[in-house]
């Protein structure tokens, strides 16, 4: 085990009806609010008018900006720095799924810096301060109500797909009811599952041997996302599924499933790229990506394939020939993503072959990606074009 | 799965050398600090140099009060909230095991409050604020250094042990380097590990059926204990298992696996009765005590049991014969106490039954205990005939 340092600052407030208490809650951090979310989803649902009651109810002062898209842009991020420091904003309020979150704490580590907030994405500043963020989550499946990550997109610039890390970006409360998760769409959810399964997949791939509490603790997450995600597919308003799953998603990429290990974070990568070309689901990339990334990188650790495959998917354990485990562990993964709806290629998602090298190209602007196995631009394509 | 909140703000700094940031990290919260410790053990080892270099170094003023013992009394806290408040304390490092932190925590609490700090363990006053604390742990056991709770014995006024929790309490970081635990006697090591097994047990056990995904991390964090205490027996230097043990010791109690049901703590009131009269260490009490709690209690729901049975001991099931199931796990845990050298009955502890009657008195002072089954005092003497 290597050497870590572990924090989960975030106040998670989880269950039902805990948006009632939003209100009350800024009032520790803050006394002008953005209030940020996408589209109309809250408003139809509710939610809005709820968020709403509860700010007026604690005399908080709010001013909204609306509007934000998946992958989210840094046009609109642009946008609500300016009003925080116009309106003298000292908290943000995200209500909404990963987009949302991830749009609101950009906007807080962008209001006290001068220049431009695309500046920390490409790595040319250190965030110095940051503005307070509350969320409350309405999407299980990026993680961003727990993670230290912000990832935005810059399509007036070359659709380039960027992320952000530092602990002063974690949300300092996130408001969490899974009811608000009933609505979602079939696909939604799906995307989500895949989402935080690969959250997981991304800290279990390591080459770290002596990490195997971590690694039962990965394999635990693992498990609950694979039993619960057909059941919420199933049975939309099933209060218990949708509960583990949400905290799944949350437990994927709160830190604590990483700690004492190299990640690997390459299917992200890639992954980011099909987005930012194809304007493609974050999930929907990572049911494509991931099958492909295990065939490629497997033969790097056989034994944690066959681990995987024995403690996530419950395979036989074929002793003498374990290749063959791992194998139909891998087959077992992609066999899933599909059974819950989500594409498994390029072509199931409309995607032609044309972007291939731009795309490699562009993954390993900064170098290799990768902390399992290394993924020069070559190998970037050879996994893109087995995707086909 | 119910309603819960969580929170872990404490930084946890764990690996190699750690404790060699000490002064750094002080730096952050304070600039006179109380240096609270046990006996003599971290003088030999060499921990109480580099403790004092560190803070040297980093200009950290300090004044230190040693002499915690197992058990940690509340005159010795009395005397710790005198020093703070004469010396203008306003940081308290812990370097130790759970006594030395949770005294640590009972003085930080009582700094600011006007009268006797037993006035908290005795339900009478709510803690208004907290000292800062921060701590190197040295021996992994009561997690102590991730809890919001504290554990004193008030030995002059009745042999009285007793608990508070506060949020406030919560350490501010904790180093924990494993290599500090090589030296600790094997009786020290197993006493820590059924502790840690323990904290995992009282929460695992609860009446809350939808609660599969803390379930999988409860019994996860249980397989490792099980599967490290006896590798670190064997081979006190082994970093990697000492490494695991000790951060399972931070998980099993910062939170984590308790959420969204109702906990159990019974085991550990029985357990405290024991070593406020006969000063026993912790561990050993909840070794004799949880087989036969367990034995009174599994009937209130034996499908638990039998889930404990087969997904922490790897018990074959009886799916004809559920009772069968669920017997064999409790026998592997009571066997499993024995093997790493852990008293299973207070005679093999040197205890006798004439103290039965005043534990179950007092155990039950403040009515039932136990949220998985209510143990009233006649329950709780039968609890500690059996294992006599």
């Amino acid at each position: 085990m290597q050497n870590f340092r572990f924090m989960s600052p975030t106040d998670f407030i989880f269950g039902k009806d805990t948006e009632l208490q939003v209100g009350t809650e800024i009032q520790k951090y803050g006394k002008k609010v953005l209030f940020h979310y996408g589209g109309g989803h809250i408003k139809k649902n509710g939610l809005y008018d709820r968020i709403i009651t509860s700010m007026d109810d604690s005399g908080i002062e709010y001013i909204e900006l609306g509007g934000v898209k998946a992958n989210p842009d840094v046009g609109l991020v642009r946008e609500g720095i300016e009003i925080c420091r116009e309106e003298q904003v000292d908290f943000i309020l995200a209500a909404g799924g990963g987009s949302v979150i991830d749009s609101a704490k950009a906007i807080a580590m962008g209001v006290s810096y001068e220049r431009d907030v695309w500046d920390f994405f490409e790595g040319e500043a250190e965030i110095p301060e940051a503005l307070p963020v509350g969320v409350i989550l309405t999407i299980p499946a990026t993680g961003s109500e727990a993670s230290n990550t912000t990832v935005v997109t810059n399509s007036a610039e070359g659709h380039l797909k960027r992320a952000v890390s530092s602990d002063l970006l974690k949300p300092v409360f996130s408001i969490m009811n899974p009811e608000l998760t009933y609505s979602l769409p079939a696909y939604q959810t799906a995307a989500g599952g895949v989402d935080i399964m690969s959250h997981v997949l991304e800290r279990y791939f390591t080459l770290e041997p002596d990490c195997g509490f971590t690694d039962r603790l990965c394999e635990a997450t693992l498990r609950t996302v694979i039993q619960c995600l057909p059941n919420v597919l199933k049975n939309p308003n099933d209060y218990a599924a949708r509960a583990e799953l949400m905290w799944t998603g949350t437990i994927a990429h709160n830190g604590i499933l990483g700690v004492g290990r190299i990640e690997d974070w390459g299917s992200h990568m890639l992954g980011h790229e099909i987005s930012a070309l194809y304007d493609l689901t974050h999930g929907a990339t990572l049911s494509i990506i991931i099958p492909q990334w295990m065939e490629y990188v497997y033969q790097t650790d056989l034994t944690r394939f066959v681990k995987y495959a024995v403690n996530v998917w419950q395979v036989e354990e074929d002793f003498y020939h374990p290749e063959r485990t791992a194998l139909e562990g891998m087959k077992r993964t992609k066999e899933y993503f599909r059974s819950v709806g989500m594409p498994v290629s390029l072509s199931e998602a409309g995607i032609g072959a044309e972007g291939i090298e731009e795309m490699a190209e562009k993954c390993t602007k900064y170098g290799a990606v990768g902390g399992f196995m290394k993924l020069e631009k070559e190998d970037c394509m050879t996994i893109y074009k087995n995707a086909r």
